[in-house]
């Protein structure tokens, strides 16, 4: 053939193709549920309130236009609490000369098409901290802008069973409203300073934000002393006699978090020493010696290096033993042996164990092998618990962490041999691979959930 | 043999047995110890403070009849610290015209014969709180009220080593003092409004109620300003910007905790639609009213509706699993290789592995087989942190405590194909089933129980 | 040979060998790096500021004398916050007729000599607390004390990657800078009077202070209350509503913490009873006694005596079953089987399994065989936490833990019948003990650690 055909076919397959593929994405996500599953999978009811952009209806109940005073007189009654918090705050008193913002201002005044109001509603006012909030998608995963976006993209959510994914939107419900970290109706920024604005999600594993930075030095003089400090300040060196989660990470309430990221949350191995991350450690280094000598701030961050290399060599480790059972076919049940994702084709084609984070089953660890199982919660638990203890200077929580990675790689050499040696066996003995039978493709669990999900 | 006689036998034997039934119950329950193993087990001496009425005998040291200020007068010097907050109670000053209550009008005058107020001491005068505190009785266990009642009266209790239940036997005193939420001796309710009334019990697995609600968004506030919240307010809509334990539980300070359970503390698999239920369900979203839109209320309770289902159909499938190993002798230690409780005689006479909360076991699974224990942990641990979380609006705790529930059932499933093949291999090989040895009849633990309990 | 020669060979002997040995010693200690490994370990850069005497160096950038007013000239614009911290304590305002202590009075002048204050350098002023701090070396270790000194010579410190020694270093730098409990630059008394001195260090396993503390009863009226209690106070009978650590650990604020441990922080089986011990609960009972009944106080230890026979019931159980498999040769990897210590002479030529504490292999139960580490688990973080929460009267936990005991006795057994029949089956076969490979000898984790510490 010559040439040129082949150019010709080339440009017409991309030209055909490209707009295939974003016009099957465009349907795929323009489903009554969310995300590219929404033709197969419709979130809870609940999560109305947490993506309302997209779900939320208003109730039928009450009719009649209201604004201002009017929503206040009868909620008085009704919810009186959010009516003191409104009352009491800046939102109410906005100054001389300055219009209150009332409910109406951001729920709208017809009662029977009431908003829940979203970033775009704040943004009306806060223009700037909205525009730090979503220029922090640049920065890609994770980071709050993404939280929501990201989460029903990702196949195991429209696969786990909905009752269990609702817990997690909860959080990352973080996108698509702002009282994830400004309660409502209060709103007050000192409240949103402290780091309880941060933690009702950023606690507990993967993520133990919240234990390691109260057991810190930071945290402890936090918690002993926090309560008269002087919250209305803002979060400028020399403000405040230790810092909060927003006093290094949103410096100046800055909304957004992900410019200094060096070791990105710890999910991934990088490279510290990149010109890039040059650049954000000084910036760590900036922030830390607003209260600490430079030269310590930046040992302290090449102990962070130092971690996260001793984290890595275990996880490598345990990634290269996996990666060797796989390559014998010692995993089981093992690829094909459990039902695909939903709407997975290529699993189903091409069924292959994903062993780590770049394979692609990441949080999904949860209808695996038991000795994947131990991988992934080495990962994902052990080893971003001891990030972000080593991250936040919570020492005992560090070596704990570690102590239990060590735990886990212990225990997945001693299951990789006995693999081994029972895959020998089965060799041997039957001339071929042991049956895992279909424990994983079926039974009640699994019934269960395909029935209701 | 003619009709009558059956009549007339039937008769005869029911005005024998009942009778001796409850003789026998009376008479066991009249040993020098404490439930129905009152006769086989006495608990420790500290348990004297937990069942005062029972068990509290006062020191001989100090001779004589005080009252009133002469009580004041010698413990201002030998404990100071309960005198002063004494001295800042309302038993101190209780209003005009109001004569005090003195240490004499609960303790007692002669301090030979010194009481350790229970209940009833406090029921004196406040009787109505007291009534409603006994009337949670009837709502079976668990309750407040039956907490000590329904613990010495368990097997294991009397089984296990006393020095272990002696911790469980702290917070089950609830039932017999009221210190354990009112500490000594301020008594003010403002104190007893805050979680960390409850939290001294309500914390750890199987109830982590206090981690549950610290790290929802409700908790967050509070954390964050509780202690500026004036506290002396009763429990009602408006008086609170987010709610404490009490303020959803014990309404109005309501002292009765019981009547809004729908779920049963997520120890049982309930059908959430009956119309009790409904009842039950239409109170809480009363309370979520005071502050949210019922509508969102209605959906957060469906919510959990939900998650219940999802955790039952975990545990559901891992009983299954169970009951078949059991069905084929798979278990081991199993029944009749391990000893049986104190005065078991149906258990010695009848050896059968009981599997789940229903077949009588409950948080007595600590000396049966592994799989076993997995299955108990997976139920009391995991699935009661689950459905705690869930019902505190934790988010993140809710998908870890369900990343451990698949994690139980994944090990149950895998530890149950061993068992299977090994009980296949061992019947090939022996013709009979493997003999676990007097493990766990005898040695060092079991012995060591059986001569100190 | 005639006796004469015998004693005059032991003299000489002891002449030549006791100095040598103490020069060798001496010799160890004087590389580079710090401890008895000093010649072959040297700790992180970071080190520097936890062991400031050995290891601070100043940095060089900025030159000349300064002191007293000129320090905070510049320091206030550099960093305000720790200005601030200052000009609040008492080191600004010591009353009339004194002179401040500044920044140069810790620091010193040459701004490119400057010093990390070290206990030695407050001593100059503080010299009874001093007195009291180092007097606790006389009870061994653990004691503060000791803390740096204790680790560093560990042959797992120098062991391990570095990394993670570093963070255990964090807090043992308690022995040798004053600033782990007093927080610079503030340093009052009030706050290192609050359980939050403490618990940077004393939380997590294998020390759960904060944990039992803030879940007991005492920790909970801290919890709700001790943010309005005067804290300027002395730790003295009758100033506070409920104890913090330091009320009962640090009576009158002494600096001493050692001097009434009677169960050694639950690490070793101890006879309470002993007439040493006798002395200590008699000193604790009177600590109870400033708020409680002595009786009560008596039977609360008596309590926590027969809590800590049940643990080492279930410890001594556990280590007969090791023992009996290190005898049989069914430990794997065994002695001999992974590498040895650096520096490890002895275990180089006489491999030897080394179980529980005494053994000598303490916490480097890191490279050992699976179920070497459930005993090492099972004493060093359930024992431990059972002893933590049953001294502190957290009920709940002591449950927790004692069922974690329980758990891991029962894994310990059931993997010993295994490796035990696992061990016959072998030498039916082979005649000879299964070879573990050389799994644990080398591979990336054991090779990354070598290259790199």
């Amino acid at each position: 053939m010559k040439r040129r055909a082949y150019i010709w076919i080339t440009l017409l397959a991309t030209l055909v193709l490209v707009p295939a593929g974003y016009a099957y994405v465009q349907w795929s996500k323009s489903g009554p549920g969310s995300g590219v599953y929404s033709r197969a999978w419709t979130p809870e009811p609940v999560h109305a309130y947490w993506d309302p952009d997209r779900f939320y209806q208003s109730v039928q109940t009450v009719q009649g236009e209201f604004k201002g005073e009017e929503c206040l007189a009868c909620h008085q009654a009704v919810t009186p609490g959010i009516v003191k918090d409104w009352r009491a705050s800046r939102h109410a008193s906005p100054g001389p000369g300055k219009e209150p913002v009332y409910c109406s201002s951001c729920h709208g005044t017809n009662h029977q098409a009431l908003k829940m109001p979203t970033p775009k509603v704040c943004a009306q006012c806060h223009e700037n901290r909205h525009a730090e909030f979503v220029d922090e998608k640049r920065f890609g995963f994770p980071s709050h802008a993404l939280a929501m976006e990201r989460a029903v993209d990702a196949k195991h959510f429209a696969d786990k069973p909905k009752a269990e994914v609702a817990s997690c939107l909860q959080c990352h419900s973080v996108a698509t409203k702002c009282d994830s970290c400004h309660t409502r109706h209060r709103f007050t920024a000192a409240e949103a300073r402290r780091p309880e604005a941060c933690i009702t999600c950023h606690s507990g594993p993967p993520h133990p934000d919240d234990d390691s930075y109260f057991a810190s030095a930071h945290g402890k003089r936090y918690l002993a002393e926090g309560d008269r400090w002087d919250w209305s300040k803002t979060l400028t060196k020399g403000n405040y006699p230790a810092p909060s989660c927003a006093y290094c990470h949103m410096r100046d309430g800055k909304h957004q978090v992900a410019d200094k990221t060096i070791w990105k949350f710890g999910l991934l191995e990088v490279n510290p020493n990149t010109s890039g991350n040059e650049v954000r450690r000084n910036a760590w280094v900036e922030v830390c010696s607003d209260c600490h000598e430079a030269q310590w701030s930046a040992e302290r961050l090449r102990e962070l290096d130092r971690e996260r290399r001793t984290a890595w060599a275990k996880l490598d480790r345990a990634e290269t033993v996996l990666k060797n059972l796989r390559s014998k076919d010692l995993l089981h049940p093992g690829a094909g042996e459990r039902p695909p994702y939903p709407m997975d084709l290529m699993e189903r084609l091409l069924p292959h164990a994903r062993i780590g984070y770049y394979d692609g089953q990441a949080s999904a660890f949860y209808n695996v092998s038991p000795i994947e199982r131990d991988y992934f919660e080495m990962w994902y638990f052990a080893n971003l618990g001891a990030y972000k203890s080593a991250a936040h200077g919570d020492a005992g929580s560090t070596s704990s962490w570690h102590a239990q990675m060590d735990r886990a790689l212990e225990s997945i050499e001693q299951r990789a041999q006995a693999l081994e040696e029972q895959g020998e066996a089965e060799k041997n003995a039957l001339g071929r691979r042991h049956d895992p039978g279909p424990a994983w493709l079926e039974g009640e669990y699994t019934t269960h959930n395909r029935d209701r999900n």
